[in-house]
């Protein structure tokens, strides 16, 4: 009865062992999100080419959001960024999202530097809109927390598609 | 008594308003992970350029796979993919992943077309493998389900770095 019990246990063992799902010897890790924290409830565009792709197919102007996980200004600006509702349901009905980490090849997207965290609106045309920008002369495309009213305002001015002005 | 317990309710209401996160009107969504389900433990880079530059820091191969969402063939691919602990292990000791649902500009990285699924390892030197392919010469760069043993073997391949060659 006991060599039964212990044979059953056995190939359960055997059995977990191979179905056990791959778990890293540094521990098991929460998965990444493409939202990096910036809003978990918006669906992000996973790299340029892709925001690009759904702007024009949609007709909706694409937010870049360059920054850096480790970077206080970044995450300062995070917090408020995905706990302000009214920009969180804009982005979600209006705009094509792209968070980004690294720097892409296209320089369009840096007009004064590639400096963290920096927003660019960029037109279904494709046409970078370098004319929308924050407060600071020297770095015109960051925002601080205090400036989320202005980055609001810049999105409506965004939202008025280049196309409609022609 | 009651006038009191309602003004506390009104409090409650409208705080719980104040701080309630934004959820889409269709309902909230499960935040989308960088893994697209090939590996929830793994440490996918977002895009190629992020790939390449974990590939050089860390002197390590750098797998790319190219996949969609709604492909019989990348899910059945997935699913073995996924399930497999050798290859995850290897992947996330030895390697820089990336899946991609959009191509790159980079036409390296399509040397015999832009199929799915399709995995292409590309040397920290920066060089793609175009060395390393599957079994199908129509589709160099496509494995099916029962190729995961072929994958392991190329991955093996991969990891023999370009300059130890030299």
């Amino acid at each position: 009865m006991i060599k039964a019990a212990l044979s059953v246990l056995l190939v359960l063992a055997a059995l977990s062992s191979t179905f056990a799902k791959y778990i890293p010897k540094t521990g098991k890790r929460i998965p990444q999100t493409l939202s990096r924290g910036w809003g978990d409830q918006l669906i992000w565009a996973q790299t340029y080419e892709e925001g690009l792709y759904w702007s024009r197919s949609r007709n909706k102007p694409l937010m870049v959001l360059f920054h850096l996980e480790d970077c206080p200004h970044s995450l300062a600006l995070k917090k408020v960024f995905s706990e302000d509702n009214e920009l969180q349901r804009t982005l979600d009905e209006d705009f094509v999202v792209l968070n980004l980490v690294y720097e892409t090849t296209d320089k369009h997207l840096s007009p004064d530097g590639q400096y963290v965290p920096r927003i660019l609106f960029v037109d279904p045309t494709m046409t970078v809109r370098a004319d929308i920008n924050g407060r600071y002369s020297n770095r015109m495309y960051a925002y601080e927390p205090s400036d989320i009213k202005l980055l609001l305002s810049n999105m409506q001015k965004a939202k008025k598609l280049l196309k409609s002005e022609l």
